[in-house]
């Protein structure tokens, strides 16, 4: 593959599998939820969503599965069916390569669905109605998703080494002034890691999605991201933007009622011209948010 | 813009321009070559091929030429012309948008050419043949060219920790045997900063261009690197990858003969997979190299 087809296909790269499986909060939530749930998955069909490089079928494979489909319309697949014969699971994992919603499985119906749909600022990748298609179609009643409840929180962060090495670095290139990149820079939305430390705020609960609701959509829709345009960057939009927002996936096991809490630390984030100014007060520079959820 | 745009303009979006500047060893030399040879640009006329933000036509201007014609095709033009302007240069300084090839300058000759046209692996922007170009249509005779001469080095470095997070990594990803994903991941070209500390051969002169020699364009192209794809990315070709190759462009000021030399350590590698073995001699992990310059 060259340069020009991972642009039409991002996911079929290895590198971005590379940084969700390296994000091993993500990843072993997923691996913990299953091992440490043997007696649920024991014996059951299971459907992944989106499964790349099959990580979550062998998760959900070793934690006993009867059988596992996956389904992912990228390249990856092909790796993938590799890999799982790699590990000798291939009697229990078939993968099916296409788009979910034209996919047909040897099944009716599947006992539990997995998937690990969430993307830069929770929604960004434009999958979990995907998901939700693939409930609504195979999900047996009373079946089980995982995860199951989603919830996206923004707070604010203070990083001042990131703004003068960024942003007011421009002001002074070399000798010369050049601002107007500047005014073009901080609207530039950036998808970070940021510390802990770095967290000035409280976090405020913008969105939270119960993934068996029937009307999980809507309210996700509400949230206008942009939609799924190939790179992998945000565009900020006026008046609904955010400063270093910190998402975060809180996993509740509803079957054990273990209230083991996964804080899943992708951010994004964008600035929001008018709600941006320095304050000197506390603890120096402090970059005000304001989050408008439509 | 949106991401898509930036795709079909790559150097329309500030943060190539940002990366290119923040290179000090590159923009510092140039600034050097001018601000230390004020006695050759006094009065002179000088293009800027490629003049992105403007810095060098602006180094070129505050060194003492009469006028600087930049041209530049992608849409930074734009942000160029209000930085001149905020430097108040704008009566010495005059951008073109457009193609060189189709640019009408409003002088027949100028003395000096100065351009930035050195990408990864010196070669890769393929931008030299658009200077030798502009050399032969716009440069008076005895008019200067700034630099006036290229070389790229290949040499080799060991890097274990990038080869265990990167390489052996797909060994065991949470106990799963990924190897066939190891097998893309090695063959993946990758730019990247290099310590000094890490080279552990000599440096082995590959190619040396004189950018005056009217024949410059013929042994460049023998090179066979890739051509302008959009995505900042090298392919891999069997038979002429190198592993970490380091590109240093020594510029050697033939006026002054100062015998000032910069080091301009941006890197492009690949990995040959026929020469690629670990040596256990000396010092740790030895990732060698093969060089086929065709």
């Amino acid at each position: 593959m060259t340069s020009r087809d991972y642009y039409f296909d991002s996911y079929a790269h290895f590198g971005i599998h590379e940084e969700m499986l390296k994000d091993e909060v993500r990843t072993l939530t997923y691996r913990n939820a299953m091992y440490h749930n043997k007696h649920v998955f024991k014996d059951k069909i299971v459907l992944d969503v989106g499964s790349g490089t099959g990580i979550l079928c062998m998760f959900a494979a070793n934690a006993g599965a009867k059988h596992v489909y996956g389904i992912e319309c990228s390249s990856i697949s092909e790796y993938s069916e590799k890999i799982i014969k790699s590990n000798h699971l291939h009697n229990v994992i078939t993968i099916f390569k296409g788009k979910v919603e034209e996919v047909e499985l040897p099944v009716e119906k599947v006992d539990i669905i997995i998937s690990e749909w969430m993307g830069y600022c929770l929604f960004y990748e434009s999958m979990l109605n995907t998901v939700i298609f693939a409930r609504d179609k195979w999900l047996k009643p009373g079946g089980l998703m995982f995860p199951d409840r989603a919830t996206l929180y923004v707070v604010a962060i203070e990083d001042r080494q990131y703004k003068d090495f960024k942003i007011h670095w421009w002001e002074n290139v070399y000798g010369f002034d050049m601002s107007c990149i500047r005014n073009v820079a901080i609207k530039e939305p950036l998808v970070d890691m940021v510390d802990s430390k770095q967290v000035v705020t409280n976090a405020c609960l913008l969105k939270e999605v119960d993934i068996y609701n029937r009307e999980a959509r809507g309210p996700v829709l509400h949230l206008s991201l942009p939609s799924a345009d190939p790179p992998q960057r945000l565009r900020p939009r006026p008046g609904h933007l955010f400063q270093h927002r910190v998402h975060q996936v809180s996993q509740e096991d509803r079957l054990l009622h273990s209230s083991r809490c996964c804080h899943h630390t992708l951010e994004a984030d964008s600035v929001l011209p008018r709600g941006l100014f320095d304050c000197q007060e506390g603890r120096g520079d402090f970059w005000q948010y304001r989050c408008q959820a439509k």
